[in-house]
């Protein structure tokens, strides 16, 4: 038999989104007449703006035409989305060689491990998006965990490790960091020679003063970290596809270069009617759209911590990020407190186990769900909570 | 200092594309009035055909209203298209369980290492598109390699190696193999227990009869062998991004399980609108539109030919796939001959280098050019070895 990657069958199953909504299927066959509402999944619920729709027809329209098509592109994207992003995002502060288009965030930061030495040591924090675990596994890396301090602010271990994946605002946790407890990370990484590879692609949520818009407002962060950013969660761009990172020359000498012949090698570019609307994103009248859907899903979530509260759980997040981490208030672990929910009240969320192990006292839910979900969803737990009580 | 993938350095960059178009761009910028046609890239000159771009102009419609929105989507594709191509490409003999949608045959061909034990030795015949070779070597492979006969067949090694790189119709060479060809290649690898990924891009080329359009004509092949198509050369979707593969069931157990599991963790799924446009590449009206592209290409093909053989060059392929695989008539090894046309004629081509040691006496040209550049090149080449004679 033709050798297989053993790492794989370390790949997260029992505990994963996968095997929730596995979960989901049974009971949705088994039950075809039940009314279930989803607070799980981190999908949108407010459509692509109409001025980036706009723009997408004229790029399918280039298409059509040899004088306007454009095959393919370069493999680290067109640059006048490169441009466009660097001087909204980044006050100019990166070159045009420094930041990369892709297709996706869920893609780029296990990709990102191919710039590294394979026997990195990995470090992860328990909980987080479960991806980085997985991805970093397929890809026969080894990891190692840390946790995180009583209001989910990871905590900077004594030893060495050499890759770091911090993603703030969190997900699940929602918790957004602030500076400091982001300093003290970029110190780690600049005494230990390591890299944070930082998942920020929740930024258009953030609202507390305090809280970081990018890791690279840390001093010296541009030394050690490698920004991620996408447009899945703001511009609705789940379907078509678009992200971004930045990798700073300052991290090593050349990396840029180096990065160049592998992406070259390993990716044809993104799609060139994503990034057309992708730029569009950042015009003034699509930002003003985009605000009202980010204002609908703040909305959605003041309903739900408003509710937690009067419910009287115990919750984080749901301010800087759409994501609220809910402690669980019965004595349940979390497949079996998602599993009561689904079968008595058919409300769909995520159980805090599939971010780890850290996480099984606790589940997570999404404001991105549309707002009749919302309500529909509040309505029912408090019914039986009332009851209950 | 953070440790680097010391393999990226090891990237083919002295006799690689990249190199080819920095000489290209250097001469660009120091001859700003010259006319340079290029028969290098393999990009297409015809634009994507009226009835897809319609259905693409539904696709970003449907973006636009919650009711018909399309976020997130499997991670392998949706059905829709999966069922389309098994039942156009594959006669229904794989089961939607057996096919992956992606954005590209570039990032497919090397992501699919991520299936296999990370220590297989990976065999690459040379000749051959040099992303097999520098995308494994990004991903920390071993690679060895095999060479062709006289006729750029690959010949079978005596030793076992455990991944076997084989394209047909053949990028640089253009040759398109034979069942015989391609038989002792699939018992190779049922006695090795090897697994041969098999490029077939260039398959919407193929005329002549014995030339094998899928590897799984060959008997046992779905024990054995995967294999890659795409949309871009035949539906010119170079920028639209849309490819797929077939990873049988039969090669082992579970297997696609386990793929699904890391491509789950890997992979967002390809862009909603490519994949709606994908789909209509299939219909009637479609097919005929493309087929006049195909036919536009092969008329350049056809072109080119016959002025080499006029010119006395001895050359491959041309017939069954887009490219032509010219031998070089003069004491020259293929990177100088390379800039001899560049420099004396303006005519950029492939020097046969980038393909492998075996290709340095030879260079690529390629038909998906425009037809004017195709002229254009030939009158010059003409031109030049009249005067010579």
């Amino acid at each position: 038999m033709v050798k297989i990657n053993s790492y794989l069958y370390n790949v997260g199953f029992d505990n994963s989104f996968m095997n929730v909504s596995n979960i989901v299927s049974e009971y949705k066959k088994n039950n075809p007449k039940s009314n279930i509402v989803s607070l799980g999944v981190g999908d949108v619920s407010r459509p692509i703006v109409k001025s980036v729709i706009k723009e997408m027809h004229k790029a399918v329209d280039d298409l059509s035409n040899m004088k306007t098509f454009k095959g393919y592109g370069a493999s680290y994207g067109y640059d006048f989305l490169k441009s466009k992003i660097l001087e909204v995002e980044y006050n100019n502060s990166f070159s045009l060689n420094e930041i990369y288009i892709s297709n996706g965030t869920k893609t780029d930061v296990s990709n990102i491990l191919e710039l590294f030495d394979i026997n990195s040591k990995v470090l992860i924090c328990d909980p987080l998006y479960p991806i980085y675990k997985d991805g970093a596994t397929c890809l026969n890396r080894d990891i190692y965990y840390t946790t995180t301090d009583d209001n989910f602010i990871p905590l900077v271990p004594k030893e060495k490790y050499d890759i770091i994946y911090l993603c703030s605002p969190n997900n699940p946790t929602g918790v957004c960091y602030t500076y400091k407890e982001l300093e003290c990370w970029v110190k780690y990484a600049l005494k230990n020679n390591s890299v944070i590879l930082y998942d920020n692609v929740y930024s258009a949520f953030i609202e507390s003063k305090d809280a970081v818009k990018s890791i690279y407002e840390i001093k010296d962060a541009r030394k050690v970290a490698i920004e991620f950013k996408s447009f899945s969660k703001n511009a609705s761009f789940t379907g078509v596809r678009c992200s971004y990172y930045i990798i700073p020359n300052d991290i090593y000498e050349g990396i840029n270069e180096l990065w160049k012949r592998r992406t070259i090698n390993r990716f044809n570019g993104s799609d060139y009617i994503a990034q057309v609307g992708a730029f569009k994103t950042f015009d003034e009248s699509s930002q003003k759209e985009i605000k009202r859907n980010i204002n609908y899903y703040k909305y959605n979530s003041k309903l739900l911590r408003n509710s937690f509260t009067s419910m009287g759980f115990e919750f984080y997040g749901g301010i800087d990020s759409p994501f609220i981490w809910v402690k669980i208030n019965k004595n349940m672990k979390s497949m079996e407190y998602f599993e009561f929910l689904l079968n008595k009240l058919n409300i769909i969320v995520i159980p805090g186990i599939v971010f780890g192990k850290k996480g099984d006292k606790y589940f997570r839910v999404s404001a991105l769900a549309p707002r009749k979900s919302i309500i529909e969803a509040i309505e029912r737990m408090k019914k039986y909570y009332e009851k209950e009580k």
